[in-house]
């Protein structure tokens, strides 16, 4: 069980040397004479690393004298930021993966022109590289249930979904289909939506939000240290947060359903004030303990999503239009979604806009890397923030997945370990027995 | 059969892996407070990556202001040349493998200490990574005969043997094994010998030297262009590239026996010279056409490398005693295994001895990283340099592999894609048929 | 003549020797065991060049390993923008410059407290280096009239006006004294009020501004190419930019006298246009040909000048209080000099100011480093633009000089050459005769 | 008199200005489009500093994004080691400081060929930079004899010899002209033979040797503690250095005068023995007190040099022609100047000669950067060294001053503050006495 938190099968790892070809044969081209001119100085494409590794977030490499390299400034993300494994996740085979492959926007050259991944022919070896990745996970819950896993584009700093594969191969096999959009509903619902529901063609009946009584507390500003002592007042000043993603759900022309998931320290008060809330708000809701009892523990929720779900389909509504202007689609997903006055571009996003124009990627669909602790550009501002503008403070194109990537306030695509790594207490025994994991 | 050209069972992923999370928590340490006082201009330890990538060579990482962890000079080495893939070779089981990550010499602090990995405890999530990595993956030719695939540390850069216990395991199950050591025998063989049959207390009843007429004409001169015409003058001239292999092997104590590799060009004329040469050196030789032929392309060579095995083991003999002084061990490889009159250590080289003194690992067994297109360090020396001088430009520790890397020349441990990587031809068609990759 | 645009007396040659003095001591300090625990992340200070030099605003330095400093990120700034310089205008004797010296905050520990340069122990030397460049320089015009040269902080990167000492003299030596105010009234009058003013006690009893047909052309949408011709629309589709800069005077409490600099293209409806404009905005104006004639050619003016002079001085009105918080008084230069409608610290200059108040100086008064082609801090804003926010990316301690230097929209404080540099025009031949200087 | 130690008359200031203007031009040329296709990683030219600045030997920089320059290594050096400086020294006027002003080889284009100051249009400003420069400067001693004091180029890193202007000034004004050819004969007066006597024509008639009792027992292995303690055996033990250095001048074909200069805690018997040494290699020798005593100090010693010049004028000897190939120049020098066994030029010194025979300068004569502490390359190896092999790492053309720079050992050309550096112990009270310069 623990391998899908190790290895797995190895897709990342397929994921990450497949993103790092391209980019080392991009600077070998540079190196070796430069024949598509590009200029070091505008690269869109950065390499990966299945890590957190806050020391890779920005670099001088091509250092050591004229034989190795070119000294350019240059970036690492995290695997699951990386344009391949967002690749992965939109593609509908090995033909369309090629072709997403081929036009991955590597860089600017220095007459502000694109240099697509073709023109390196990197496509064709990458392709061969995923092969593997790129059929679905079939694995099974304790209980039996099959589940595809399959591509990790977080919902943050990417896409948050799941592979379109998984999903299509899901629907061809079984009545119900329960799929995951990372990140609650300022994030993931709304890219699943906008970027994978549009692009696909298939469309929720239903989503379920998830809460649970210690996050509403979080919201209404009680400490981690108190977060387990019952406070219903505070629990009460965290519900307009819920309220925004009930909202955001409902602007997006899904039926929510709401699930509590229980801690052991939740009060039956405090759990029966949430469930009130968003029963009030018009919405089913219920309790669950499905961690601790299986699939028994959430038979009750389970029984109101079949309920909502079987009723007619809601009919998805797109906040902004595959044709509006770039800077049109984020000020709709600011004010629409996450509850902004605004949007402020500064300098730099303005110029990288003036290049994806050139390059002719400028109308692509877009996906806020933004902050999953607020539903604003700021992570420290909790509840539903009002009163605050939206910060791009840059664009790049993920034109092989498909879309430009906005980035949002301070969001990071490559994070940082902390000051005790979770890796200090894992350990294995002689007899391959680990510990520590979860 | 591609697979073992692609991720095969991912092991060098989990070596890039677990390597690399060393490196990510030092550097969080660093960036938390330094509380082992790490100096951040004597690091020891190198993140790898599986890719010829020369823009990683040399590099500033920890940019980018305060939040982005410490600046600081980095480099990239290739996955076969980092640490933890030659631990993997080296060790014998799950504890020791431990053992060996916790001892990793990952950097000094300020005051010339040494800091350890067990410092960081990152041992037992590296072994967690390694867990399957560990066990050697058994696969057939294509006729059947079971080979072992297990571990990939390259014999230029690093000791270049497969793993000790996929050699075990061998041993321990058939009555004749056969086992690699890469590059030559002033690299792979010499490695064998001082490093790994010293540790693991086998030792080789005969040694394959394979060799082939265009190696022979190369050494004698001719260029790529020519290689293909008969020139047994050139084929003569390249003579004393083969007996300076010859007499290595005899040096440290093994019976060659030379695999003269045919190929399409080569003329009777030039075999027979080649056979004969060999044979005039006392040193038993036949021509094979395994590639071609399979199993019994190389039976007559097979008989003879059977013949000489069951003789009277030969004793190996060490070239240098394991408690020479540093110094006294590279310069004896140099003049008894690669032809130098000596040995010229620049001062970095004197400087990190220096340390590695403090650190207490200055007696351990060397591993020279030296250019396998010359027995000297000097890539475009041919046939049997003399009259040269072994510049050795700095030290590394490897602690947990056990051994110290001598840097010779100016051998990479980062190698680079050339102007046409071979990726450019590889293609994978929607069948999942894949071409270009031999 | 042309010293003065040369080295003239070595003044800024000694201010930048004695400011990289300190920046050499500092990072020796760092180097040889760092006693004062120096946060190489949290320099305060930079070096400086006299010169355009953009390749040096942003570099990594003491690379090349542990022998050559500690790697760090760094800046040049010109030589106008460097701490010592603006010491040297504000300072009033040596005592006080060897206090000022002292109190430089060169960098922050790793604790976030201050480290001072009187720590390195640096102002004995660096005001042995200042001992002539102190002495204000007097000189004369081409008709004989004394003036001081001394000084040179320019008035959009740091407080631009010429040294308290040279104003001293003056104004002990003479009955009227014109004295220079840097780059217009938001930026040089703004600050010699606020700075100058405050520190030294004088004030001035009116105020020359400076305008031109062609810039109120500028700035009413004329183009470069087409500034020469007649263009009486955009010429008052101009005027509110002179509005702004009167309107500024006034709030500060001085009486303004406009001057009309005229060019030759300029014509006698142009010159009229502006001179009643100004008139019918209460203010005394008048046209002049200085350059072109010399004193009598700005006679007129200069009567104007003192006839205002004459009058009762006005009273100085300062826009912030000494002891406002330093957001209030930049929010109070934002919307009362400037024209803008708030201001917004991102978060780097949130932190910035943490660390000032950790250190103490979070009160000193505030400059503002902010572009001379606007009123605004986009440089591309012509007008007396409205409905902007300032943005603040960074605060930076002149406490020496004893203010704050406040970072506006991209100001930079190391300007580059051009595509065709002035210096490619210059020559002098073997008599000495210089060309291309002016 | 300490005006000498500061700003003096700015000569050193406007060397810098100049200096850095020319890579300030280079720079903004890369970034503004490139024109003349230089190579960024083959740049030839430093940017300089009139400081002890590690920090600054190696650094990258153009940092910041595309608006702030193009990323490359880069290195800054000690003003005394700039071209200009050098430049200015060798220079026989305006007409021929602004011919090589234009031949300065600033970099290589990305074919290999040269790139010359020439094409950057940046000799007229330069040389308008460096007019007062150019005028030698006439101080007089403490008794009143006059004395020029004119270019800076360090004996170590440059050719050590102050300018051939005011040679030939001095030379036309005067019966007796002492001039010093800086750091020993290994370094100051070879250099002053081969390119300042080879290129100016004139000759020195006699050279004074210094010593001092203290040096020749530091060669003789005492430590700084004791060197004041009297030592004769040590004494004797440091001759073979003072032997080594009359022989280089008696191979340049110079007459050797050996001034011994005498120290406080210097015994007689240890004056003795070592002129007594001096006079026994059948050299004229004299102790003297120049420091102490003054003129008078020095009487006898100056009668001992009239004799020697008085007699006929030695004819140089040098060492190398002037058309020898480069290692042939740098061979001869290590062999008869330096007591080397020969001359290693590592691959990177190799590589840039090629370049140097690319852009034709490959016959200049050469000046070697190399320590002053030690006739070898090595610092720390004392008396006369045998048995040693000069390394060359690397080559710089410094054609307009009319040489190629080989670089030896680990010469640095740029120095490093101490961990106290004298500047803590300088001051300056408020009437201007300054204290703790000498």
């Amino acid at each position: 069980m623990e391998d899908i938190n190790l290895h797995f099968t190895g897709d990342i790892h397929a994921v990450t040397a497949a993103n790092n070809l391209i980019a080392a044969m991009m600077d070998a081209h540079i190196f070796h004479g430069n024949e598509l001119d590009i200029d070091p100085g505008h690269v869109n494409f950065a390499r990966c690393m299945d890590m957190n590794d806050r020391q890779l977030r920005a670099l001088v490499d091509g250092l050591g004298g004229p034989k190795n390299g070119v000294p350019r400034q240059d970036e690492f993300v995290i695997s699951a930021a990386s344009e391949v494994m967002a690749i992965l996740a939109m593609t509908e085979g090995v033909k369309d993966l090629k072709e997403r492959l081929r036009r991955i926007l590597i860089a600017f050259n220095r007459k502000g022109g694109p240099v697509w991944a073709k023109q390196l022919r990197a496509d064709g070896a990458c392709a061969i590289l995923l092969k593997d990745a790129l059929m679905p996970n079939l694995v099974q819950t304790l209980e039996g249930t099959p589940a595809f896993v399959h591509g990790g584009p977080f919902g943050n700093i990417a896409h948050g979904h799941n592979s379109i594969l998984s999903d299509r191969l899901a629907l061809g096999s079984t009545d119900v289909v329960f799929t995951e959009a990372g990140f609650a509903s300022d994030l993931g619902a709304e890219k699943f939506v906008h970027l994978v529901c549009r692009q696909s063609g298939y469309a929720p009946n239903a989503a379920v939000l998830v809460t649970t009584v210690r996050a509403m507390k979080h919201h209404g500003g009680v400490k981690e240290k108190a977060i387990k002592e019952e406070n219903l007042k505070a629990l009460k000043a965290g519900f307009p947060n819920l309220d925004a993603h009930v909202g955001i759900l409902k602007t997006l022309g899904i039926t929510p359903i709401v699930a509590v998931n229980r801690f052991v320290a939740d009060t039956q008060r405090e759990i029966d004030t949430l469930v009130e809330h968003a029963q009030d708000l018009g919405v089913r809701a219920a309790p669950h303990r499905g961690y601790a009892d299986g699939g028994k523990g959430g038979a009750e929720l389970a029984q109101l999503v079949l309920e909502a779900a079987n009723r007619a389909p809601a009919s998805l509504r797109f906040v902004y239009k595959a044709d509006d202007p770039f800077e049109e689609k984020v000020a709709k997903l600011a004010t629409s979604i996450y509850g902004a006055d605004g949007v402020d571009f500064v300098n730099s996003a303005k110029e990288d806009m003036k290049l994806m124009e050139k390059a002719g990627v400028a109308d692509l669909p877009v996906c806020v890397a933004k902050t999953q602790m607020s539903l604003s550009d700021d992570d420290r501002a909790l509840g539903a923030p009002k009163g605050w503008t939206l910060k791009i403070r840059g664009v790049r194109a993920s034109s092989g997945a498909g879309y430009l990537v906005a980035l949002a306030g301070e969001m990071m695509r490559m994070p940082g370990l902390g000051a005790e790594p979770a890796a200090v207490h894992m350990d294995i025994d002689e007899k391959g027995v680990i510990k520590g994991l979860f």
